[in-house]
């Protein structure tokens, strides 16, 4: 098996169908061994409303109560659907998957401490042997952001995770490379206004102890440095702009290495 | 392999959480290999009416227009996902899957003739080369009543029918059974109130010249022959009340053979 690319995708990118569909149609171009991770955008949020449920949210993270995690499951899954049905007509042999098909993403409950996060799932283990299976069966494996739970409970769970996480089950088998399309063209260095090419887990401490990088970006860069420590090759943060380049995997944006 | 046995859910047992849980322990302990199709129930009904569309029928069928379809396949996609988990918390090694998923079933938006039944699909062709790749990496297909176009729009298909279309797609490989479970004990003798207990193509005919059989079940029953005339083994339409006997294939129950 050639190197093989997990590819996420989230935010705008879901929510406009022209981009969308851009993206699938680059997706479905890319070369060799590759499986794609979806967030939910803001659909769930909008037929959240649409049933009268206020969606619930704390520092950015959503609470998913029982009304909650049906609708979550129901966008997720759909939008899947969706995702898929699109590849298909571009000749791209997808399959979609929740982390309960083929026992794919276990994951625990989220405990309750100060905050109940609800029908939130953090992974337990992902099942590489079982998702090998299904690549040497021709399919392209699509993921949406849910897993589950031993008592068949179907659980929300951070599409980064997720992606990182496949990344890392797979590292042991072949050289794994991982890319989020966000809405944001890389890490930037807030101080001088510019990109930041790379980043290693040494330039990455530096960074941090000068203040250059805060905020929102902190959290998607410690689960790269978490996929890099534990296998995955390479991770690429760039804008869905690029996605042209996925082809040539020449992209503009921030690379994270060893 | 052995035997296969593709089983078909709908109607009550879906709607009611403890039949389709029960339902569900007895397909997971069934040995061999098996298929699951399921129906939607009522849920996408009662999704449309929360949602303020008003469920369309014209002779029992759906007429599935744009914002139908949406809530038809986001109902649809969810119920099969909360299958999945269920049938994996019974340690059964489901996948689940729509027509889009691996390109398993092709089929074509049906022409508007007297009535346009809007986003409903008409089934060319079940890859079963592609199933069978994936009961070889040991998962457990279960199909929602969804299938796709090559315009990669998602279609409403009649889960009866997609049930019989893989029967038929599989059984030059191997003995096929078809078990359907509805809502009712068999095909009944209306006649003398008592249970047909087995129908050929020759007893059918007279069973329909004689006006014993009529309404609702007649297309259920060209469904079964149409299997039958395809090379699928036997079919078997029975209450899922039997289904504790689904170990063992002893139903109560009308069995269709040649």
């Amino acid at each position: 098996m050639s190197a093989i690319h997990i590819i996420k995708i989230g935010g705008k990118v879901i929510d406009d169908p022209a981009l969308l569909d851009e993206f699938l149609t680059s997706f479905s171009a890319l070369q060799g061994t590759k499986i794609l991770v979806h967030g939910g955008g803001k659909s769930a949020d909008k037929l959240l409303l649409k049933l009268g449920i206020q969606p619930k949210m704390i520092n950015g993270r959503r609470i998913t109560d029982s009304a909650t995690i049906e609708v979550v499951a129901m966008t997720y899954s759909y939008l899947n659907k969706k995702i898929v049905a699109q590849l298909q007509s571009k000749k791209c042999n997808a399959l979609g998957l929740s982390g309960a098909d083929g026992n794919l993403i276990k994951a625990t409950k989220r405990e309750v401490n100060e905050i109940d996060f609800g029908f939130v799932g953090d992974i337990d283990v992902v099942n590489s042997k079982q998702l090998v299976k299904l690549l040497q069966s021709g399919v392209i494996p699509v993921f949406c952001a849910l897993t589950y739970d031993n008592e068949g409970q179907l659980l929300n769970t951070n599409a980064d995770t997720i992606a990182s996480e496949i990344a890392i089950s797979l590292s042991n088998l072949n050289i794994v490379n991982l890319i989020y399309f966000f809405d944001i063209v890389g890490v930037m260095d807030m101080e001088k206004g510019t990109l930041i090419n790379e980043i290693t887990p040494e330039s990455f401490l530096k960074l941090k102890e000068d203040g250059i990088l805060t905020g929102g970006i902190l959290p998607k860069l410690e689960n790269s440095f978490s996929a890099i420590s534990n296998g995955v090759h390479e991770v690429i943060i760039t804008h869905f702009n690029s996605v042209s380049n996925l082809g040539s995997l020449n992209f503009k944006g921030t690379r994270i290495h060893e």
